[in-house]
């Protein structure tokens, strides 16, 4: 069997199995020190230590070439940004503070200099401005350009997690959805660099914006359950659903979107809300007195945009205002499917 | 300007002046809880939280086939293996224990399923008996397969690092070098599967066993300077000189190998003890009375091989019993260079 007919999550899985049957000697001295407060599953794992003072996170995410970006069409500098910030978005979406990056680039040996310091000014500027620091990595040949940052964080609460989502709460998002597909999709539609700084989905899908500080305001009004949003709204809550083995509707309507992606795309907004991916928002539930509390705490764009319900782990319906059933239109991403 | 006309340290140097100018702000919460313990340049990095029972550590190495290894003839279990002994082998270098292992996969998508699962035996056969633990990552799609580990450890003493050889040190290593060198030679003239039980040096290379006791030994020694031999002893003893501003000596003499070297190559066995790489024990330097500590400490396999020098930064003369210099067989290894 090949891993195409398998998917990305039923290697996942698989993985998981193989992993957690092979637990170390528990006698060892590093063994004894730590306790894993966060199980594989979740994007970012969580270690607490009896002595230290907090949760530590750990998280990695990785960029290849053809694949997840373009480096033809990908400015050099956005994919510094934008490789840095889908793990500290994996980082906020359990609470925590981003701390120190590992960088790995595989690059092939043509790679022109200039473009390698275009890559770490992304990454140095996004690093800046979270209070990040690039400690280390390793520097490989590689036919093909991949950028991977594994990035530790702390928690000072109890990490969030995929798992803990329950029949009658409420789902939100910290801010709009459909941004960077927009956005994305303005730029292969030509647009040129002066319509950066004159659209906001472009800033968006070039420098997305890890919510940090959402994260944990989220920790401290009591939310447990939550993760990011990378591969599109009705997407990540369909894992999130299958993690904690429930459902859930969205109501299509109350998906909070920027008036930018409507006059933009007045016929298409909707689909680029629900399934357009890279906007790193939080997705999170509660109950409905938590999510009040929370509610109060996040900006202005954040909104409940559905509910948790009983029944098959995983699926997801999008309801109109009508509660009719809203046709999908885009596909969800397989990172193997071929 | 190209990657291949810099090499690998010449980039490297460059990505530690680009990350090193741009500080985060030290205003936010996540940079005043922790202190860099070793900066940029040695293989793993140092952090320690003031609130913390040890110093961190976190390492990361990449395997690309067709430039680390080759699918086609490289079991996975192996692969797996010695993915992560080249990592817990970096945290060896500083006194460490592993800890907690991520581990990212670039694959294509018509890898087979059951190769990713000997892939994964051979990460937790090693994980277990050293103690750590697979604990996250990430698969992606990629047209050339890759493994990712990043490796967190903890030191209760200080790490060693390479920028603390001095004038009058003597250098050692923790045990016989050369060995992986020659089994891969065995290997690649045809040496199959029977041999692999018969053969120690195959073992070597296929299985090598990170100094992880070692390390700890000779950090309570008092040793403060240390590396693995990854990419060959004189190789990377040059890295560690250049690190610390000095020169060396290699007294070829000394250099410990296994029998079963010298009696495979009887013509090449101290090219290869000098040059082969991934024998994965630790170099180090200590003043002579420290150096007589630690050398109590460890196994008999242990040898000084050298001393250190005043002279050019990175310079390393081999000398044989008679103080004449000796030819140099092999060419360094640069990840870059064409």
């Amino acid at each position: 069997m090949r891993i195409s007919d398998l998917g990305e999550f039923g290697l996942i899985e698989l993985v998981q199995q193989w992993t957690q049957a092979a637990e170390p000697d528990s006698s060892l001295a590093s063994q004894a020190q730590l306790r894993i407060a966060v199980p594989n599953g979740d994007d970012t794992a969580a270690i607490t230590f009896p002595d230290g003072p907090a949760t530590e996170l750990y998280t990695t995410d990785t960029m290849v070439d053809g694949v997840h970006f373009t480096s033809a069409t990908t400015p050099w500098h956005d994919l510094g940004w934008k490789a840095i910030a889908s793990n500290i978005s994996d980082v906020a979406a359990m609470g925590g503070d981003p701390v120190a990056a590992l960088i790995t680039l595989g690059l092939p040996a043509y790679t022109a200099v200039a473009d390698i310091k275009e890559l770490y000014a992304g990454m140095t500027e996004i690093c800046g401005q979270y209070g990040a620091r690039i400690i280390g990595g390793d520097m490989v040949r590689s036919p093909v350009a991949f950028v991977t940052v594994a990035l530790t964080g702390i928690a000072s609460g109890p990490p969030m997690v995929r798992t803990a989502a329950e029949p009658g709460h409420l789902v939100a998002v910290t801010g709009p959805v459909g941004s960077s597909a927009g956005g994305l999709r303005q730029l292969l539609a030509g647009a040129d660099g002066d319509q950066y700084a004159e659209s906001e989905l472009i800033r968006q899908h070039r420098r997305p914006r890890p919510h940090i500080a959402a994260g944990k305001a989220l920790v401290s009004a009591g939310v447990r359950s939550a993760m990011d949003v990378s591969d599109g709204l009705a997407d990540d809550l369909g894992k999130l659903c299958a993690a904690s083995g429930v459902s859930a509707i969205i109501h299509a309507d109350q998906a909070p979107t920027l008036p930018a992606l409507k006059s933009a795309f007045p016929d298409d907004w909707l689909d680029l809300a629900l399934y357009g991916g890279e906007d790193y928002v939080l997705l999170f539930t509660a109950s409905p007195d938590i999510m009040d509390v929370a509610m109060r705490k996040l900006l202005h764009a954040a909104a409940v945009v559905g509910e948790i319900t009983e029944g098959t782990p995983g699926v997801v319906s999008v309801r109109d205002s009508a509660g009719k059933p809203v046709e999908r239109g885009g596909a969800g991403w397989d990172h193997f499917a071929g």
